[in-house]
């Protein structure tokens, strides 16, 4: 094995008590994805070039093409890439699978992802994504568009994120807005009033009038209306107040306000309706979400969005529309464990090690130890036996918060230490356990 | 999204009810993997492709290479491949951290690897690998090499595999005992013998006197050797009486009686000592070990392997042994789901579905679903407010056992229905659960 170690940029990798983090936050989504009755599939790493292509020139050139070291030209193997999202390989995993699905089709999916972008700061070549979509063979109900922010707010509801919030908007309010102010080209205003999050709204009236030549009237109605942002259904009245109608501006209105009502009853003060988000425009056709850190520093991207789309896949018979959200998991913990320390109080899963006195008695240890792991406490037997004191330190340095002492109890039972407060009992392997927040490890800040 | 599906050989996907089976087997993996004290570690799929040469030439060869579509020879990027095990990523992770890793390092890691060999039965060019190592700085005790079969045992214990042995050696025996004999290339000769599962005992005798230079007497003696297989330390006697005497030898059989010896009181029936497993014959120093399912067909390959080795990395300064054992989750999945049927008897995590009286009291249906998922229950609301036999089917389509009806029980209460037996009782949305054995799927085989 070589020796020189070379390190890659872009590569998130934790030291084992930052993994447990990870695995806390992927437990947690899992948990409450499964609750509400997402299933899971696991779809392979690689899709045929075609398929992962034509979603845009930067992004195709992002692209890892994955090809055989050995392989040589006439060899004619397809050529493969590695997945850049979870949605290209879910819709193909739906087309492949359409026969043996039942629909409405709802399903999780937390697995990396890659893409060959210069790495920044929260921007990793290799990413792990946790999606939930739920896609519906030929039409799906509106309320799954209400449903999907309230699974997203019950998983962040449980996780150590801080305060969060998840921005609704419904695609329909600015398209039918337009279209009632008599702007035909839709998608340049949108993709125009889109750019609100990095240019002054000053710019971005300059190029409404200029590249999209909206008159000065119709250019401050439409910024008026990026600014509309309430935490209840007070948006749909100062939408009303500037005095635009379409119909699709009604339907619009009226979804957005389902959505927060709905809110209001299961995720009281988590969503915000906020009329300037507006994501992948091309894509979407309905409601739209996107997940923000509210303490998070300046200039932190989103850690997750999505939105109803009319046609993840089609296999020219049938066409699956769906609606769904993707958290970046690799960026949650980017910032949350990279930038503010987030970590766990051990490196390990392991809750009680168990001393050797002798290693004649070493049989004996791993018998206690057996004994503790039968009823789910998770053990380690001491690596030496040397003198106590040091087999203290061996638990304390990795957070091990407790020493079992073979024979050391009264009448030759054994005894277990809470090394922490240095609290010794008598124990019974087959009766102690410890308490139930020592079990698993406990997630720490520095700062806490 | 075009439309045409090209289905990749060698690449393994599961529908919602096979992917259960997936992570019900890689969460036991986990959990007992956790209650013996390792740790999680999750490292890139990508390495520097000088890192994953020198394998031989044959492995170099399935390597796949990854590299941006759009990078030009003058990017001058390093060569990286998707990583083949999880061995070799484990090693540069140990090396890159060893700072802040402390030894013994314990872990595990369930992940997929990569090769591009040709697809055959069970043979996958993407798979997914669950490895614990225990690795130490220096020195490694060999009570690890103890230890490492019987936390696998303990896994297999609770995994709907049927019998399954883990079949154990120690290198130290067959060198020992070749040395004993005179015979001085003991590498060829463990190569020879090692073909003893592919050839006819007479075939592999020819090439130890042709290839290896051995007198008939030696031969035979080798032979008789690789023959010796007991479920307890009757091993031992068996060797003896071949007369052969080495302190290699001695030193080998007695700790392949230890490991024996531990597996009688704590895996019991379990492991088998067999002197002719060698596997990978350079890199193994001590024990070896190799996971195989008693009821497979003909021809199916062990399911996992591993030992102890002495060297998984070097930094020039520390030299870093260890011992370790890697399961095929996939080859395991590919036989019991793929080729025996072994299935989750449904298709999403859900034990209940919510029906749904008319439209309008979606929002009520929505209350009770959030109760019961409050108290841990997966629970979906039905998608349309159909008739209460439709809304039955879809529940019984997906296997899912219970149906809630809002406002059906006494005096405008709930009630909830166990479709199976069609026996209906009234209900409290915020005290009923399922039975245990109903709130998670079961698996079951079509046979069974």
């Amino acid at each position: 094995m070589a020796s020189k170690v070379t390190p890659l940029s872009g590569f998130q990798e934790w030291l084992p008590a930052q993994r447990i983090v990870e695995q806390r936050f992927t437990d947690t989504l899992r948990e409450v994805f499964e609750l509400h009755g997402f299933a899971s599939i696991r779809t392979r790493a690689v899709e045929p070039v075609d398929r992962l292509g034509g979603q845009g020139e930067d992004a195709d050139k992002e692209i890892y093409g994955v090809r055989r070291l050995a392989a040589t030209d006439e060899d004619g193997e397809p050529g493969m890439g590695l997945h850049f999202d979870l949605t290209v390989p879910f819709a193909r995993y739906v087309l492949e699978n359409a026969g043996h699905l039942t629909f409405p089709f709802r399903r999780y999916q937390i697995q990396p992802a890659w893409r060959g972008e210069r790495p920044q700061r929260l921007r990793y070549r290799e990413f792990v994504q946790a999606d939930i979509d739920i896609v519906d063979s030929g039409d799906l109900p509106f309320h799954y568009e209400v449903e999907i922010p309230l699974v997203v707010a019950d998983a962040f509801s449980r996780l150590p994120v801080g305060e969060f919030r998840i921005h609704v908007n419904n695609r329909k309010i600015p398209e039918g807005f337009y279209r009632g102010l008599g702007i035909d080209d839709v998608t340049t205003v949108l993709r125009i009033v889109d750019k609100l999050d990095k240019l002054p709204p000053e710019a971005v009236r300059e190029r409404l009038l200029a590249d999209a030549g909206l008159t000065a009237e119709q250019a401050d109605q439409c910024l008026a209306l990026a600014t509309v942002r309430t935490d209840d259904t007070g948006f749909v009245d100062q939408v009303r107040a500037l005095g635009v109608s379409h119909p699709t501006l009604d339907e619009g209105l009226d979804q957005l306000a389902q959505v927060m009502a709905a809110a209001a009853e299961h995720a009281p003060g988590l969503l915000l309706a906020d009329l300037m988000i507006a994501r992948g425009l091309d894509y979407y056709t309905g409601t739209v979400y996107e997940i923000r850190l509210v303490d998070a520093p300046e200039g932190t991207p989103s850690i997750g969005g999505g939105g109803r789309y009319d046609a993840l896949a089609s296999d020219g018979k049938r066409t699956f529309p769906g609606v769904g959200i993707s958290i970046g998991i690799s960026r949650l913990l980017g910032l949350l464990v990279g930038e503010q320390g987030l970590v766990a109080d051990r490196e390990t899963p392991v809750a009680v090690l168990v001393a050797v006195n002798d290693e004649d008695s070493r049989a004996e240890s791993m018998r206690i130890a057996a004994a503790l792991r039968r009823r789910g406490v998770p053990t380690l037997v001491s690596p030496k036996a040397a003198k106590f004191g040091k087999q203290i330190r061996f638990a304390d340095r990795r957070g091990i918060p407790y020493v079992w002492f073979p024979g050391a109890g009264e009448a030759g039972g054994d005894a277990v230490k809470d090394i922490r407060s240095g609290e010794q009992v008598d124990a019974d392997r087959d009766v102690w356990s410890p308490p139930a927040e020592d079990l698993t490890a406990a997630l720490v800040t520095p700062e806490a």
